[in-house]
């Protein structure tokens, strides 16, 4: 009867139980699991110590959703919303009068320097803990316009569990995204295991001075790293200050920083999630004015870097 | 016969044995042991949640010395003389002349700009790779001018047991030092314990670029960022994110980062180190052209941070 029990759970426990179970058995997979045990298996030529494995992961599009826009410009729209009693002048003022009309075609219409003077506006002119307070209490009531879901409930399931795998291989995961570094802070060790250390990202400029006596520090209105394309590279050399082994992202955006990691000496990987899933997620590549993927998807395939096709390699897409 | 060894040794083990063997039991040790069990133990009003254990150091002066100038100005004049070959206009110009006759003196008459002249001239025009290889490379033959000491030999042996002590804790240990992060980041973690991305320090500009289609990260001519006074706390918030609960430095070029922690709620520790041992090491502190303790010893006195006496507190100075 023992013997029986143990012949059936041999024949029903997976090669690789436990880990990366949202993902489908297709050549994806294999290649990540390939990877990692490669260069943790002390005896292989590929063998990487503990300290140097490095994996980084773009989050915009990578470890949650961006569509229809980052949801970091949904927040400075709810807070345009939240602060406009303060500044009765935005009502006639753009871009601030056409958030406050809900009229977010004419918002994308004005581009990147709309997009900042609302950051600005938003992000800047309150200490770091108060502005820390204002993104906690946004995410703990904030709902995504399309699904009607909390923001972190649109993280990606396999992704998490990708990151697990890493970690109990003893690499260190950091997040290397184009977002504001402040924004992604107070919630990224609750939502993904990854602490605010690990976290690199965009800036504003900060100032530290004295308020009735008291130190603090001020988030000014002034742009001072922007984390994206040439920035991720130079981001976590001046944050990380090693190169990473293993780097993750899904948009052009990440192109240097796979360059980068592509680079080095040794066994790398490199990998682009492709979305490719208009039923349970979103489809987009070249053409998406969010997350615009398109040298990035002819170096992948000149380079040979594993591109995830969220339609089939993902069993599951958000958490449930 | 088994009863009696062990009453002996109850006798003979300390109450902290194995801990700070290296410091004198006097009221610093002990201020330092009761602050780590009270934010450690689970039923303390203190206790603070292991993610939340930041401790943050100065480097020159408090991990290592910093007489008779800094050691990373040392490098810099090594490395002028080791790149004279190339430069022979230096022969005549100043400062690279006064380097190469050996007059330090004069070098040092020249204040801020021209110690900023000759770390540019060392420091940049090279990609991060190349300059972790100079580093490393200078570190293992450059012997201290008057000790005849490896630099990394130069580490104070009662803080290196203090960051074990920490880290036994699972307090995150980090270095928040006025210099350079890069020059620092080649061998904290092995002469120290702290790994590169713990690393907070000052930083010229790098840019990212592609020679003969591979990608470099090169290191440019420009201050980025001063890691000194005000900018102490700006690096902790910038790369780290999270306040320190513990803080430790001995210039008054730390007082800001002190400040700053002491400002947070609930109970922290704010630590400064006094060269107060012109035998074993050096004394100084008010006067020096480096490592000036002025405004700190003042406010460590009104706030009632400790102060660690270098004579009275440590039973050794240097590792053997």
């Amino acid at each position: 009867m023992k013997l029986l029990t143990l012949f059936l759970l041999c024949l029903t426990v997976p090669l690789h139980g436990g880990i990366l179970e949202s993902w489908n058995d297709t050549q994806t997979r294999t290649a990540i699991i390939e990877f990692v045990e490669s260069v943790t298996t002390p005896a292989s030529d590929a063998f990487v110590p503990p300290a140097q494995r490095v994996a980084v992961f773009d989050n915009d599009g990578t470890l949650w959703a961006e569509k229809p826009v980052y949801f970091q410009l949904l927040f400075a729209v709810d807070r345009i919303k939240a602060m406009a009693t303060d500044h009765p002048e935005w009502k006639t003022k753009d871009p601030y009068a056409s958030v406050l009309r809900g009229d977010l075609k004419g918002l994308a219409a004005g581009g990147e320097k709309t997009i900042l003077e609302l950051i600005m506006a938003t992000h800047s002119g309150m200490t770091s803990d108060e502005f820390e307070g204002v993104v906690t209490d946004w995410l703990k009531t904030a709902r995504h316009p399309v699904t009607g879901k909390r923001y972190t409930e649109m993280t990606y399931q396999p992704m998490m569990e990708l990151l697990d795998y890493l970690r109990e291989n003893d690499f260190k995961v950091f997040i290397v995204s184009g977002g504001g570094i402040a924004f992604m802070r107070p919630w990224t060790e609750a939502v993904y295991g990854i602490p605010r250390e690990n976290v690199v990202g965009s800036r504003i400029a900060s100032e530290f001075e004295y308020r009735d006596g008291v130190p603090v520090i001020v988030r000014q209105p002034r742009i001072a790293f922007i984390d994206d394309k040439q920035g991720k590279p130079i981001g976590i050399y001046e944050h990380i200050g090693r190169r990473p082994i293993f780097a993750a992202g899904n948009s052009d955006g990440d192109l240097q920083m796979l360059q980068w990691t592509h680079a080095g000496d040794g066994l790398r990987f490199c990998l682009y999630l492709h979305h490719t899933d208009a039923e349970r997620e979103w489809a987009y590549d070249r053409d998406s004015h969010v997350g615009s993927l398109d040298k990035g998807l002819k170096e992948a395939a000149d380079k040979g870097w594993t591109v995830i096709d969220m339609k089939e390699d993902w069993a599951r897409v958000f958490p449930e």
